[in-house]
């Protein structure tokens, strides 16, 4: 078991050899961890390893200096210069949070970026401003749209974070695929198979082999098949797309740079990195904010109470889960897989880390 | 068959009758035929008859005032005075657009409206000022949360509608559910089963059957069960249902009011009838808009050049079947299902609607 405190001194040990000051490495620090403290353990610590071989590769500038490269009142474009996702994200949704202050609602689309680590992280900046935060951004082509064989978008996830008043806010954070990549990771170290509807192999037939993607296969968009509703879950990645990526010149589609190192980078890019987008709308540009807040409580109090089905407890209101282990692990602190602390050992060694944890 | 010009004939006659002036007339008329234009039959003309029942319960205000009671540069919330959703909604999108114009986006949720036909009409009216248009609706409770038995979400359609240049424009508008509502009615229709992963019977199992909500059944969330993401599906609808009535002061979740007037309204509202929130984004809000144009352009044209899956022509871009529907209804006018004719020939006659089509 590791606590948090640990944890943090040596990821951001990590981020200053690469190269990041004082304030980035903090702030990459925090975004990555929120991931584990959340429970996506797929999305945290487990990754410090990537983004540093991404470094390696010349793919990540550790000293961007990201700007606002074109803009309206309630718009922004924002240049991430390459820096690391963990990093932009948070200036870029802090520019949507004041142009919100000044007109009501703030919009920013990032290009030139990199991975931003959970979308949810991003979103939920904007809740101590009694604002409602959107995140969500591109990633690298491993789904296959419906009737398509090729893959075509990233996992494109999308995070919504809404204040209430005493009840803890309203946060959904979710890939817009039926299962992220990050479920099957785990179903590939336990060797199971995946259910219907998570993959397909590389001719579009309905597979259950984990490891599909290395032979041509694709993760599905959120239903499935046609007949449950595929199309709408590509809809929803392809948006997610379009706003991160064509709005702020990123690349788009096919041509999102993949995170891992090794793999080339694709031909003919069609703009810059990998594109986000975010979102910040003040809950008093709509209504008196006590009166909104009142009435998060009521929607959340009668959606909790809603009558389960049984076996189960109660109906959860998104957010719930992952606030819950964020407790937990903040308080007792959590084990990492032995392949993650080996990982981290071997980076330590590279780093010249001087007493480091692992 | 029936041709465009005589079913907005005889629809605007109808809407005349029941009180709402010229202006307001031919804009319903507009809107709900939109639905038929597009294929999606169940929200069209056939709903006509619906409307008109709500409208003798004392539900539909054929007069409405509609007004902004808060605002900011980038923001409104609407009242919509009781009036048809099919009135009440372009006038916000209108707000929207306004906005949008000044500040580079506008964001406006609504209260006190009833149903508006098709999202994907109300978003579309963004494409001529070359913005991105958003419209999003919630609707009488039909579907159950992860884990619930209990129905408290509608179908809570999203649509979204972004420019290209030379290609057509990406529409995508879906319910929030494995299958829309419509789509259940047909194979009530035609006697047929439901496909696994679309109903819930009232102890929360899958369900085949058509008529299961009639039994105490739910729809169910896009994903259809946990395990294939069935909790996103409970998130985007909880969403879209706390944007257009936790901003706004509607009825949100088990209190938004039923569309079928033998239905009692629900005790306690906690708001004033349904809720919608609509967007508009400038393009040139986030970069010329001839280089967004372009890069849609090229988005559209990758993905419709995928690889398809044996046996399928291509890859769909979200708006194609409907807007090839479009075009040939136009052109040749369709067909009313029996009961639908049946419907509107007795309303001409209530309604005294001389030289009747019907």
């Amino acid at each position: 078991m590791y606590t948090y405190p640990q944890l943090f001194d040596f990821t951001k040990q990590v981020f200053l050899k690469i190269g990041s000051n004082e304030r980035d490495a903090m702030l990459a620090t925090k975004v990555l961890l929120s991931a584990d403290l959340r429970g996506v353990d797929s999305h945290g610590i487990a990754r410090l390893v990537g983004y540093v071989r991404l470094w390696e590769a010349g793919r990540i500038n550790a000293t961007p200096k990201v700007k606002t490269v074109h803009e309206t009142p309630s718009t922004a474009v924002v240049d991430g210069d390459s820096g690391l996702g963990l990093v932009v994200a948070p200036q870029a949704m802090q520019i949507a949070i004041d142009k919100a202050k000044n007109v009501g609602t703030g919009w920013v689309s990032v290009k030139n970026s990199n991975h931003f680590g959970i979308a949810g992280c991003h979103a939920m900046m904007a809740l101590e401003n009694d604002m409602v935060g959107i995140a969500m951004t591109n990633a690298s082509p491993l789904v296959a749209p419906t009737f398509s064989i090729e893959r075509m978008l990233g996992t494109n996830p999308i995070a919504v974070a809404i204040p209430a008043a005493s009840e803890p806010p309203f946060v959904a954070d979710f890939a817009t695929t039926t299962a992220a990549n990050g479920k099957l990771e785990i179903l590939q170290r336990k060797n199971q198979e995946a259910p219907k509807g998570w993959i397909q192999d590389a001719n579009g037939n309905t597979s259950y082999n984990a490891n599909e993607l290395k032979n041509g296969g694709a993760l599905l968009p959120l239903g499935g098949d046609r007949e449950n509703g595929s199309h709408k879950g590509y809809c929803l990645g392809a948006i997610v797309d379009i706003f991160s990526a064509v709005f702020s010149g990123a690349n788009y589609g096919p041509w999102v740079p993949p995170f891992v190192s090794f793999l080339p980078m694709p031909e003919h890019p069609v703009g810059e990195g990998i594109g986000h987008f975010f979102g910040a709308m003040r809950i008093d540009a709509f209504r008196p904010a006590d009166e909104f807040k009142h009435h998060m409580d009521t929607w959340i109090k009668r959606f909790r109470a809603a009558t389960p089905m049984e076996g189960y407890e109660k109906v959860l209101i998104p957010g719930d889960p992952e606030r819950e282990m964020e407790a937990e692990r903040l308080k007792n602190g959590w084990a990492l897989l032995p392949p993650v602390v080996t990982d981290l050992k071997a980076l330590a060694e590279k780093l010249e880390i001087t007493e480091s944890l692992f």
